[in-house]
């Protein structure tokens, strides 16, 4: 009636009922291990002094964890030492289905990352670097049989790989063998975007009806903003083998999930 | 930074928790009563006898009630008497800030449901009959100044209805001033669909993507089997003034939320 694998919507569960089932076994929610590394992070609550940065990403990545159907489990701040960290990572695996850590953006911040990442156990890292434009500095792993992701510390950046990467396999962890693909829209470009071949661009645009077509305004300003994505209705894909797309060109925009 | 009566999506809370705010006002989710009406409705826990059917709406439309942001109150199945019936939808009136009844699909219910709701209070019934299907008995009313809806009992109705005029309703109850609007696909039609001038109808449709392009298929079968809509992924706008739409033309297609 229902393939197994399948996410429950509310008219699969009217079918289910409709025969009389009135239960049925599910797989659990996955639970999320969230940590923010990085010495110029402080909470929210706090002021800020020259050189810090409040954490967007435990927040932003715990939305993101819920509408794909996870539960988020937010470890908090944890500072660029490698026992520390180590020490957080260890508990977030131990505890949770799924490790994500947003690893600051300085490079002593990622390289001590990656080795705290390679350190949680077997096979330990399989990519580290991926061709997209932005979240470059993306570390994919797996330890003791859980995948660890270590996402850039640029929230624009992080939310971009999650939504790309870390998206799809929390479906597959929730037992969704067949995800559903993030609605996509076709729209004319208004401005240029440039790119580079071999690199694939995600560019966060806003969407505009004009005459009946659908328009995509690249929002630049600084690429680390979290404000670009608030003003953003989704993301434009300049595909891989592409130098760049002109005004009047078309693209596919993933929109995000508004609501 | 976040204009009232918007969603908030994890880049606004980004946005927010950015600036050092950590704590916003926000409007409460709308709880929504939901009544199921009809002597033929068993509870599906429930053997059926000939001439029974399982509920199914008080289902369905939870699952949708809780996808725009609210939080259904089922109050049962009320068998097809006047006394029960107002009972139960002044007291869901009540409660809840917004009142659904699913009216059964016989003249006599559909009558009954019609009275009640007339006299819950003023200005009562707005619209009685809506040009669409399916979903043509439709009933909207403002009763002591809280939305009442009577659904088409057929479960695909009502299912069509919520999606098509009470969504954006619970939308706006929720202080959401902009509704997002739901996600649309073009496609290519597999099978010509008749249609009648002055009616717009909402087809249930399977996607399909063949050489790039997207396809899609009608499920006919019986109106009123919830099955149809397992099987579908949206429903296929046929537009108010056409006789039908033929095989190769072009549909807009409004996507379920699946996952």
């Amino acid at each position: 009636l229902v393939p197994a694998g399948r996410w429950l919507r509310p008219q699969d569960i009217g079918g289910l009922v409709a025969v009389g089932i009135t239960s049925v076994s599910v797989a659990p929610r996955p639970l999320v291990a969230l940590i923010a590394t990085g010495d110029e992070l402080v909470s929210p609550d706090m002021e800020v002094s020259p050189g810090q940065v409040r954490d967007i990403n435990t927040y932003t990545l715990s939305g993101l964890v819920r509408q794909a159907g996870g539960v988020p489990l937010p470890l908090g701040i944890v500072p660029d030492d490698r026992k520390a960290l180590r020490e957080a990572a260890s508990e977030g695996l131990k505890k949770a289905d799924m490790l994500v850590i947003s690893a600051g953006s300085s490079v002593s911040t990622r390289d001590l990352t990656a080795e705290v990442i390679a350190s949680l156990g077997e096979p330990g890292i399989m990519v580290h670097g991926i061709a997209i434009r932005p979240g470059k500095p993306t570390i994919l792993a797996i330890a003791s049989g859980k995948p660890v992701v270590g996402l850039p510390g640029n929230p624009v950046s992080a939310m971009v790989v999650f939504n790309l990467l870390v998206k799809p396999a929390l479906y597959r962890l929730a037992g969704c063998t067949d995800p559903p693909a993030p609605p996509t829209v076709e729209a004319y470009l208004t401005k240029n975007i440039a790119s580079t071949a071999g690199r694939e661009d995600h560019i966060p645009v806003k969407l505009e009806e004009r005459d009946g077509a659908l328009w995509a305004t690249p929002i630049f300003g600084e690429s680390n903003l979290i404000t670009t994505m608030m003003k953003s209705d989704g993301t434009a894909l300049v595909p891989l083998d592409k130098l760049g797309l002109a005004e009047g060109q078309r693209v596919t925009v993933t929109l995000f999930r508004a609501g």
